[in-house]
């Protein structure tokens, strides 16, 4: 049965309103090109890739692209675009999910992927600082032998710049926090090229507004980020991970929330259902049990970790859950997660031909059997494909539709059901999302769920930003 | 050895440059008079009662007092103050350390004392919503019988609103953060009365800018807070506390600094000196060796508490410190740690008739002896007494200067030592506050510390307070 909120009047998804997009000045194309020479681009083929993330939303190129390598290269490239009144898009991997980068009033778009220096590692502080487009992997791998890790783990190998810039959390925040919680400093170029440093690098301070947390999240609509500090880990003495199916996926839902009430400090822990479970086997040529399934890590000394997964095992154990299957190996632990992060590449090619319209709510722990029950319910009685695979430890999950993009009829029952799961997710103290943002993709829904707070963030823009030339058009209309 | 940094000019303490105070207009008095009935005041001793905090810095009384019972009430307080133009000053329970609550400009003082009634608790979530007047210890009374507690404590017993728009701390930071990461939401009073809610009651989101991180240490300079969601944890099922001295301060920061270094999950770990140790020995009627001390506490299983208490009891003795004493029945640990939050009380009382300039700095780790190390030889070099501990964990530390405040050169004295301490650790990449905050007392060293950044502040605080009615005079000027 869905509960009454449901009928509530979810907004409609509406496409972005765009005022009419002026053409770049060919006096900035020139100064740019002049100052940047090869690393600046106009070409069709760079502009259009450069304009589509990884989800179903309407691709919009920029006029060029500018390949920074430098903070005070991005200053000038910023300086440039803000005498001309030219809008500006930053762009790491370009593997966002709510069409972070597309350019939707044209402009120039920032490229970070060659700003890919290691600045500096303080293994007694755990804590480094990279340039912005040093993806997550390559951080780890940089890593490698210094006993040290960053946890935080989007399913892509984003760039540090843009998983800041997104608030990006993934399967270890349930452990240690997202980017809210592990960006310590960031150093910034603001919309008329002024560059400042969000902190210093105590772990702590009380000195002032908060201006690293806000521009984590901001979706470059604030400035261009373009070196991160992040926290560190020790890896830990041990590590354990595990599979384990349910009969059902409020049996495994159960597990998770209790799992999570009674304290146990588990690293990860993860829903897939078991379409979701279909697709990975197939994808990355697994033999799970097709059935809801969790999968999880224990972090800890040994004794500290025996500890974790007895408590858990009992818990599972009360929800009629299966044997647990280790993953014996670290090479065993590594494709395990590996598959888990394919995830949505998976769900794509359970249906050859698609295009995947992730989207992602998050919830207080106590809602979320409730609200991923509501949610399959209603994805029963639809026709269109879909996995659901999530975050669960934190109250946040994902849903994937394979749709046909060229089916306007698929387009607009996966566009209901997604309104119809934010709506049930907000009506539940939730967030229309968890992890993927806003970009242009979720304006409505933000609305539905800060109200009047949205016109605190506006505000905010137009005193940073006057002229709206930093990621024009996301977030919120101005 | 001082270092060169130290040569470099600190900013000189200045007093806050004060337009002249303007009289509140007899038709605003006489609405709130209507409004509020005996809830407001412009009794002498009422408003000077509320124009300080506990420290040295000069008192500045407000005209009026408003004690407000809701959120509504703040709201159409504020609305009447913003159309009369008057200032307003938040006010919880006046224990800040920099000056926080003087009415620099008049105006009226909205007390929130009266709005103490914790809302709601959601053990489920591990979360509970309070009126912004309900403090650390009500709410932990009110907890109780449900197993779960919240950790956040600052010496005093500070009301929830206060310690957020602080960005308070204190001594389980290290295990469980700050307010910073301890807030999930807050209800706000706009400077024009709107009333906004900054985020839904999800452990994350990637939902538009962290208005929430935005608020918390905000000072009262961007809005009242009225209502404060915090996260709640289960008590652990084992707690142990002890006491080690150590032969010297060096030896017992480097413990510290291992300690972390290595993963310890220590609940709380902090350093008093010697000064310190006797202040608190007389004031609580203790016999601890007066030496430089640590002071632990472990919270985990029993096996996970005995693993901590077992690693760093190597680390210890590697230090050449004593034996661990410990705290063996609750109420013993209770006593130990009320000795600790009274260090400040303590450490006055060594020199009757005394007034403390308490202040604090946060380094990274790596820094924390050094830091530590060379103020001490300063402060060696002085004749002001002053006591140091501090949250030292997170390379947080305080020193409480007892000055004659009849004596300007004592002042000077500890106003220079205080500048040399803060330009030490931003020199060290730390800042000039952990945890307590601006005020009107550190504004120039938050110049020091953010250059450019303020600017940033300044105009989110342009954008949200266009009258500069919230608090005016703090943080920085405008």
């Amino acid at each position: 049965m869905l509960t009454d909120y449901l009928t509530m009047t979810a907004p409609l998804m509406t496409a972005p309103v765009l005022p009419a997009r002026k053409p770049v000045a060919p006096e900035l194309i020139a100064s740019l090109r002049q100052r940047l020479g090869d690393r600046f681009s106009t070409s069709e083929a760079i502009c259009a890739q450069h304009g589509r993330d990884e989800s179903y939303h309407a691709p919009h190129a920029p006029d060029a692209v500018a390949f920074a390598q430098s903070t005070e290269e991005v200053a000038e490239i910023v300086r440039l675009c803000a005498e001309y009144k030219t809008p500006i898009v930053p762009f790491g991997t370009g593997t966002s999910l709510e069409g972070h980068v597309a350019a939707l009033r044209g402009g120039i778009c920032i490229d970070v992927s060659q700003m890919n220096q290691v600045l500096r590692v303080n293994p007694e502080d755990l804590d480094a600082t990279v340039q912005a487009g040093v993806t997550r992997k390559q951080l780890n791998e940089y890593l490698r032998d210094t006993g040290l890790f960053f946890p935080i783990d989007p399913g892509a190998d984003a760039s540090l710049g843009g998983m800041a810039a997104t608030r990006a959390s993934g399967t270890n925040a349930v452990r240690y926090g997202t980017m809210r919680e592990n960006v310590l400093s960031m150093t910034v170029v603001l919309s008329d090229g002024r560059v400042i440093k969000t902190a210093q690098r105590a772990r702590k301070s009380a000195a002032g507004y908060d201006l690293t947390r806000l521009f984590v999240g901001s979706e470059g609509t604030l400035g261009v980020i373009t070196e991160v500090t992040v926290r560190l880990y020790g890896i830990p003495e041990a590590i354990s991970a595990a599979v384990c199916a349910f009969p059902t996926i409020d049996a495994a839902v159960d597990t998770v929330i209790e799992t999570i009430q009674s304290g146990v400090p588990v690293a990860r822990i993860e829903l897939l259902d078991e379409a979701q479970i279909d697709a990975i086997n197939k994808y990355s040529k697994l033999d799970h049990r097709v059935a809801p399934t969790l999968f999880f890590e224990f972090h800890g000394s040994d004794a500290g970790v025996a500890e974790q997964v007895e408590n858990v095992k009992v818990i599972a154990s009360e929800h009629q859950a299966d044997d647990f299957r280790w993953a014996k190996t670290p090479e065993e632990r590594t494709k395990l997660w590996q598959a888990r992060h394919d995830a949505y590449y998976a769900a794509l090619a359970l249906r050859p031909g698609s295009k995947g319209w992730p989207t992602d709510v998050c919830v207080p722990i106590s809602r979320l059997a409730d609200c991923i029950a509501e949610t399959k319910r209603d994805l029963a009685q639809s026709n269109i494909p879909s996995a659901l695979a999530g975050h669960v430890g934190d109250g946040n999950f994902h849903l994937i539709f394979m749709i046909d993009p060229h089916a306007p009829e698929e387009i607009a029952e996966a566009s209901r059901l997604n309104e119809r799961m934010v709506a049930r997710a907000i009506a539940m103290e939730g967030t229309c999302t968890g992890e993927h943002g806003i970009g242009y993709g979720k304006m409505e829904f933000l609305l539905s769920e800060h109200g009047a707070a949205v016109s605190v963030m506006q505000g905010i823009k137009r005193a940073l930003d006057p002229d709206n030339l930093m990621n024009p058009g996301k977030i919120f209309h101005l």
